[in-house]
């Protein structure tokens, strides 16, 4: 086949070539653009597999994409890439609520599977904030998270087996269903948050584990963030194990409120959630949490005793972006996380960083399990701007590194945090990049992106 | 150096050469042996990259050493190697109680790290049958887990961050201590149940939790093990989550009982335990796992009220080895892991396996995660037995394997069933032979084992 013919690769339809077309498939939630050469849609692992083997012998790099949410530029196309769009392979294969997994398609959306899984009581609690868009494949891509990661972990600790077609155009299967394994190198671990650089995904197998019936949430106010901070520390530490310990701080409070009518009160705000199977002991521990935020300094608490007042309180951080997007043009929302001890100096640093550039920034973010979303808030039409930005994200990942953090706590490396990968990874860089090599000899596999 | 100085590597102290002392060194707790050339007893991190730089450029193996507790051969030596010996590098060099870390070093013991973070009422819960000798080094190197897994997961969940030197050596630091990462692949993961067969660790920095306060703990009796294998299943799908949850076939209890004077009922046993923070939480959970089993056919309950008693219904389940071990002199302690649902259909096969080849079989284990030891019960000085016992072992793998199970659950490969890795990983064993030789391309990093 010669490397014109890739148009029948799969069928004609699924190819996708036009500009108008292949522009709507050129960006992701970054500000990063780049045209494809061509989109497959593929409906199965036949089909993945004739993609990549043309790819392959015609050297042309492949782009695998969800739904293109990605905070990263992991879902942007390599310069003169094939994209292979999974937005037909949605289909949820198996759910065994025997062992408690399900094995789907890399297409499905998170919230449908949760959807589904309702009639079982049994959920996929990774839960980042696309979750009404985001795709399984891009979750398991990226080991995404989000506000539950501070007691349910990340994509990573569900994965349990891969179906995988590498580079030469092998399918494996990796991983078993057994509930442990100590059989070897852990492939399926090492796949998750490879970003489509080792291989294309197309097929998952996921842990479930038991939906909770109980929830108790609080809404906290402080009136410096130091203080928040070292409740979040406290709570974590108490070994309360809340289902959900946010962070939002003056700034964004402030934008927060310029546009929605929404009570929140002091420079920092901490929301606690604490679920289960026990009502008793739900409030309980919620009750614990809002002694340990007294001791800490909480100037006032919310504390919702209704499913109504629970939406309530959520209102607040749900409004966070979006009022952070009426207030200036261009958002870039980045993703430092630390160790716990280590978040009140992180705040600091933040905000010394933004005096210093003149750049303004909102943070909001997973505080209980370190991960901050320090979002610039500026104008890509302004070319000073978009300039100090380049210098305050350095600064930020510098001060995350230093603190003993990472680059990344769920969105991923991508296009964006490539460059400072040395900083966080020394010489295991190199190793990263020889194992890269056994994968993808000739570096089709989504080039350009995480190392 | 020439291959003859290896005596000065490090002080001549601490590099035995003595046929006495090497023998020592030279098995596990499997049937295998090798003698091994020298010995080294580091104490540094600095001293092992000597060692493994002089192994590197002479071209002799190198094979690492907790306690030599493994169950599958890994710390046996390999032909004419250096073992590094880790029980000078016992060091606690860390608790984190903010961050709730530990950073120790390989030889630490796991009981011992315990004690020591029971003032801080932390604990790094994996809990292997040898925890009162076995390493952290080990328990890295295997994923080790035990009895508690069933709740708590296995090592590779508590790794955080490792230091290794690598066989070309240079030392690297793989990891941070931020409590979640999306920023490269996860090479700690990678390294956690690598059995030394990819670079030396130095250092392991571990996540620890909060110890639990309350336990409630009660044994099942079941006359038949199909009746307990399906309490298991309905416990561990209805959430309740224990934290431990064992099984005692027939045999087993029979021959505890020929030893001790413990009272246990019917063809099967199971050992449920639930632990938290609440006391009410802990029985009401340990009330509905007891409805459960009456459901499922339980003939009889002893439940724990005290102290005493809950050590009492411990008693058998710890008396299980010392009492199959008075009863025939050669135990083959076996480690399949299945998903749960086919927990009933292995134990049957086992009990088909036996009586086909007339080799008697106890069987026990973590039926929580789907973990059976089948304990075959002969004699290594009869030819005819071991024979049998090859054939019985070759079988209990394939109807773990065919039942979408695991060749290991807990105690790693090592050299005793790397012949049947073909089987369960099929052509992803290419690619862990592959990833292997970008770690170590001589092959002087545990040779042998695993792959």
């Amino acid at each position: 086949m010669s490397s014109k013919d890739f148009q029948s690769i799969i069928e004609h339809e699924r190819v996708l070539t036009s500009p108008e077309e292949l522009v709507t498939y050129s960006y992701d939630a970054t500000e990063n653009r780049c045209i494809p050469k061509a989109v497959f849609r593929p409906i199965n692992e036949e089909e993945v597999r004739k993609i990549i083997n043309f790819s392959r012998d015609n050297e042309i790099p492949l782009t695998p994409r969800g739904a293109g949410t990605s905070l990263s530029g992991c879902a942007v196309p390599s310069e003169g890439s094939f994209v292979i769009d999974f937005g037909l392979m949605r289909g949820i294969k198996e759910i065994d609520t025997e062992n408690s997994f399900v094995t789907v398609e890399p297409g499905v959306v998170y919230e449908s599977l949760n959807s589904n899984l309702v009639e079982s009581n049994l959920f996929f609690p990774p839960d980042p904030g696309s979750g009404n868009v985001c795709t399984i494949g891009g979750m398991v891509s990226t080991n995404a998270s989000g506000i539950r990661a501070v007691k349910y972990g990340t994509t990573r600790d569900y994965v349990q087996r891969l179906r995988v077609v590498l580079a030469s155009g092998e399918a494996v299967t990796l991983g078993n269903l057994a509930p442990k394994s100590s059989a070897g190198y852990d492939l399926v671990g090492f796949f998750v948050g490879s970003e489509g650089t080792l291989g294309i995904i197309t097929e998952i197998t996921l842990k479930i584990i038991k939906r909770p019936i109980y929830f108790a949430v609080a809404s906290l106010s402080f009136d410096s963030m130091v203080k928040a901070a070292k409740a979040v520390g406290e709570i974590i530490s108490s070994g309360l194990d809340p289902s959900v310990l946010e962070i939002i701080d003056d700034k964004t409070l402030r934008v927060i409120k310029m546009y929605q009518d929404i009570e929140v009160g002091g420079n920092g705000v901490l929301l606690v959630e604490m679920d289960g199977f026990s009502k008793e002991d739900v409030w309980n521990r919620l009750d614990t949490a809002l002694e340990i935020c007294d001791l800490s300094g909480a100037s006032g608490s919310n504390v919702a005793r209704t499913s109504e007042e629970r939406e309530a309180l959520w209102r607040a951080r749900k409004a966070a972006l979006p009022s952070l997007a009426r207030y200036k043009p261009t958002l870039i929302l980045e993703d430092v996380t630390v160790p716990l001890s280590r978040l009140s100096e992180m705040l600091g640093e933040i905000t010394k960083i933004s005096d210093k550039h003149g750049i303004e920034i909102a943070t909001f973010g997973h505080a209980g399990d370190g991960n901050l979303h320090p979002t610039l808030l500026v104008d890509r039409k302004s070319p000073v701007e978009m300039e100090q930005t380049k210098k305050v994200m350095e600064e930020i990942f510098r001060a995350a590194l230093s603190l003993g953090g990472t680059l990344s706590g769920e969105h991923g490396i991508g296009l964006s945090k490539r460059e400072f990968m040395k900083l966080e990874h020394k010489n295991s860089l190199d190793l990263m990049k020889k194992l890269k090599n056994v994968f993808d000899p000739k570096n089709l596999m989504n080039p350009g992106k995480v190392l």
